[in-house]
């Protein structure tokens, strides 16, 4: 990781095309040592790989009391509004907040309607997906997630809708709007590629080192009010939102982050359920690299 | 305006219950100064009121080179995901980044699906909104804009959806989740009231003054990497955008702030429009006042 630029609030890293995890942990540190320090903390990434999970950066933030912010571009599976090829990842938005009493505020979601990986489980089970995910070839909506992603693949048009999906109508411009806003972020204040040219190639096909791009932040709560009265009054909306009446037939009202903490407390109960073609790539895996496999 | 808590990169500022376009452009300004000196600036404002068009406060940081950032919380229009209450207002979004040749990118978008003035307009026109915009008082999708503006207002239940509309399924859980971080850097950082509680009354039904709560944002590009490379990455990042193939029947694509741009220099050579009913208006607020209405 070598270090571009850097001044007491923010810096400029380089991945050199390694793995985005690396990358991605060495930014967010920096970020969370210089808040720690001057009270905010932003660092962008240039040249790295795929990070993961976007939370698992912004959550680094907490255990110090500090607003944590993660943001990435990825390869392009996303159209413009009213555009028909692929131009903008699904570029992942990640902010966590720390609250008192209640689990943080964590939220970590994807700039498209649907993600490539839902896509292909319906495509698995054989099922339409709904009018609004996606576009064919000719910019047209498309319910046909196969078809989707065969295109997709073979970059003869369409592909995924940003969050609010097809024109206008449904605000569909406002998530092509964050899709680009995390691409200038992490794309282009960086100094990484941008829009669909993060995985370049040589003219002879070729793979070139990656570009991606990852922007990191961190803010200290107390430089704007102590952090005991924001944290309570974390805690004081969190439950006026859960406990607002809920919509006919709707069980409950969630908190962002609440679904995936209380399933990891289940898993650390219980175990963590593995689909046979992950528990079979895992042992083969391990064998090729010599790492036994145990449970 | 009262300096609250401040340090070189941020501040907390008091608006005192009055006009909200002072408090946002004390803060804006505030952020910008910060950032001039120290590379990054973030101000947040409390007991503040409506401030008007957020992309105002963005757009100020444009002739600095700066990234503008401003977002507000506002009245409560909004219900939560699986919710039938309004309880999170439509909390626009707004971004300035400066672009060399093309014009600036300029994200200025509330996290609601349609705003309340477009639910109004329909309303006018005697139209059914699109499926997805709203719900009634029992949280179910409602197409008929009168009785959801009727509901809100009576606050008997229902209103309008966050971005990506009702349920899970086109990602109305993002639109929720975003709407809920503006209000955490509006409201909860800033120490003023969030969710519904921004215009407080006394129990006997006398208005008390308003809670709304600012954040303002602005970063030095050159504190990541020099201007220049930043400003002809954003226009080659915008040209790849607006020249990428369009879908079937779209003439355009476009980029955020391009419309308004246009609009506005429409509007400063023939005039701009207005409406019998605000020409009228105007005149009578004037004649109140006794400001001479003229042409």
């Amino acid at each position: 990781m070598k270090v571009i630029h850097e001044t007491p609030v923010s810096a400029l890293l380089d991945g050199g095309g390694a793995l985005g995890q690396v990358a991605g942990k060495t930014g967010m540190d920096l970020a969370i040592e210089k808040a720690l320090k001057g009270g905010l903390g932003f660092v962008a990434v240039r040249n790295s790989n795929h990070y993961g999970i976007a939370g698992y950066y912004s959550l680094l933030a907490l255990k110090h009391d500090l607003i944590g912010i993660a943001l990435t571009n990825s390869d392009a599976y996303v159209v413009p509004t009213f555009g028909r090829t692929v131009m903008l990842g699904t570029n992942p938005i990640s902010v966590a907040v720390p609250a008192m009493e209640e689990r943080p505020y964590v939220l970590d979601m994807s700039t498209a309607v649907a993600t490539l990986g839902k896509m292909e489980v319906y495509a698995r089970m054989g099922k339409k997906v709904p009018h609004g995910w996606a576009v064919d070839e000719k910019g047209r909506s498309c319910d046909d997630p196969g078809r989707v992603l065969g295109n997709i693949k073979s970059k003869i048009g369409g592909g995924l809708l940003p969050l609010g999906g097809v024109g206008e109508e449904f605000g569909g411009h406002k998530g092509y709007g964050l899709d680009i806003l995390v691409d200038i972020f992490s794309g282009v204040l960086s100094g990484s590629a941008n829009t669909n040219l993060l995985y370049p190639k040589t003219a002879d096909g070729k793979t070139l080192p990656s570009l991606v791009g990852h922007f990191f932040g961190a803010m200290r709560v107390d430089f704007f009010r102590p952090v005991e009265e924001f944290k309570r009054d974390m805690d004081d909306m969190i439950r006026r939102l859960r406990n607002s009446p809920r919509a006919e037939g709707c069980e409950r009202i969630y908190i962002h982050g609440e679904k995936e903490f209380e399933l990891e407390a289940k898993y650390r109960k219980e175990g963590i359920p593995l689909y046979f073609k992950v528990y079979d790539d895992l042992k083969a895996i391990g064998g090729e690299v010599g790492v036994p496999f145990s449970l």
